[in-house]
């Protein structure tokens, strides 16, 4: 079985290096050219736990994709979010009728562009708890365990989602089927979007934050909103549970030290953010839906001024 | 007629300039000892428009005001909103029942404080657009013109408030009447409330935030959390005429390039700033009023991080 992985950030360069690891054939393709030129000069540099090792994956830009003829059985999908549209259509000619894709992408939302392209039935939703750094182009350093959780979107599909899975697990991926992958992405999408550009905003780490008198009040007006736009598309969110899971961010001996990916983003590295696809896409659909959600609305206005103050692209 | 000024930071500074100047009897109180101390040791020093004038003026702090039997006939109010129900307890005992004061702090809410401890027909309620700079301890700098708009609190006291206006009008401090002085004070705090801490969140100046996107979105949306709460109390705001007037700060050849109070305050001084006055103060009514009120409330919590997390005083 061909993988390719479009978009070999941080995570999709870990995922290639783990799927090849298990002995899969892996392409990469990615459009930053500072990842291409390193891992085609140096290979990828994997920093697992402290263990340096280099791998020699093939990488790709698109356009090279194409013009090799690569033809993958399955494409994992692991863009930022703002590039995924356009990764989608650079890399259309090698998605043929039987290619299988799989989107992981952070955020909600990415089923509505990813189906303009394809097939309902050859289309994967996936959320995955899995996280990895990049200490520069072409050196990614892999940070502790997860696990991955995906569904089909149309019932014929079943199969192909468990064989799918089952593939992943096999280089050690922990990937399960999930009856409720909307569940699962919006309780991810709840942790991220009542933290994330709360993080960025305060330039301060999660434990820093989780400090502060009014953080779990905010958590709540986020996780509120998120959970009244869920129960609109039918998915039931458990707002205590949700809170209680994401107050364990704030603990210094988990994850609370992480400066999270938005405050990556702009702070380190004056880019822009993906908040339209975390907060954003909450006060779209609440408007659609004619739900109030100002604490989204207000955090996605007050992170593009702030990038647009920075000049951040 | 004897004048007190309680709070003689750069606003109670320059008005107690500008009565002494014109040959009235005035007293500074205040309890910042380093102001004391320096108008003790240098009298107070005024940069007028880039002259440079000193003039003796008593400054007392509270204690010793009621030590010395002060007398005031009349009493400005002009600390610091976190200081003003300290400052007023504190001087109670010269506030006789023939004392008139004058509140003319920043944001909203005062009356009801100040109200506790002065009797209703001695109390006047004012706003004024006059301003001024603090340059060190002891050192106040003016700043362009103004006016000072005030109003009684019972008609009875109707012809008091025409006499301390037209006292202040002498010392050119250009002093009326109003007939709708809720609808003057609303009208500023729309413009501070949908400015001032937005511009310390963001730590830009006016001109910079208001070259954003989201800015003029922003500000209407906090003007229509004023409107609808000032609605419930019988001030009618007329939106579109705020938000184009809140619009012209924004002007780099008007007040455009200044950094706002809550800017100063948190960001040069590290100190705790005034956002429950000004933000915080619409949230607590639309609580009350069952008004929805989130870009207040957010936005005062986000303050209140940011100050916990600087560990401003």
């Amino acid at each position: 079985m061909k993988i390719a992985i479009a978009g070999a950030g941080a995570m999709g360069s870990r995922f290639g290096y783990m799927l090849s690891k298990a002995g899969m054939d892996v392409t990469l393709i990615d459009q930053w050219e500072p990842q291409v030129t390193a891992i085609r000069a140096h290979g990828l540099q994997v920093n697992d736990k402290g263990e340096m090792t280099t791998v020699q994956l093939p990488i790709y830009y698109p356009e090279e994709a194409i013009q090799n003829q690569l033809q993958p059985d399955l494409i994992i999908l692991f863009t930022k979010s703002l590039q995924l549209e356009g990764m989608v259509q650079a890399i259309l000619p090698i998605i043929s009728k039987d290619t299988k894709v799989l989107c992981l992408l952070n955020g909600l939302g990415h089923e509505v562009i990813v189906e303009k392209y394809v097939p309902k039935e050859n289309f994967f939703l996936g959320n995955t708890m899995w996280t990895a750094g990049l200490e520069g182009p072409g050196k990614v350093k892999m940070i502790g365990n997860g696990s991955i959780a995906l569904q089909e979107r149309m019932p014929e599909s079943r199969e192909t989602a468990v064989r799918i899975a089952a593939l992943l697990s096999e280089a050690g991926l922990n990937a399960a089927v999930s009856e409720h992958i909307m569940y699962d992405i919006y309780k991810k999408a709840c942790a991220n979007g009542s933290t994330n550009a709360l993080c960025t905003m305060l330039e301060a780490n999660l434990y820093t934050v989780g400090n502060t008198t009014c953080a779990v009040d905010i958590v709540r007006a986020f996780i509120d909103e998120y959970a009244d736009v869920a129960a609109v598309e039918g998915v039931a969110l458990d707002r205590d549970a949700i809170t209680a899971y994401v107050k364990t961010a704030f603990d210094p001996n988990g994850i609370g030290l992480h400066f999270p990916s938005m405050y990556q983003d702009l702070i380190t590295n004056n880019r822009l953010t993906e908040v339209d696809c975390i907060n954003g896409i909450i006060a779209e659909k609440g408007k659609a839906y004619g739900i109030s959600t100002p604490y989204c609305a207000f955090m996605t206005q007050l992170i593009h001024c702030k990038e647009e103050i920075a000049g951040a692209k």
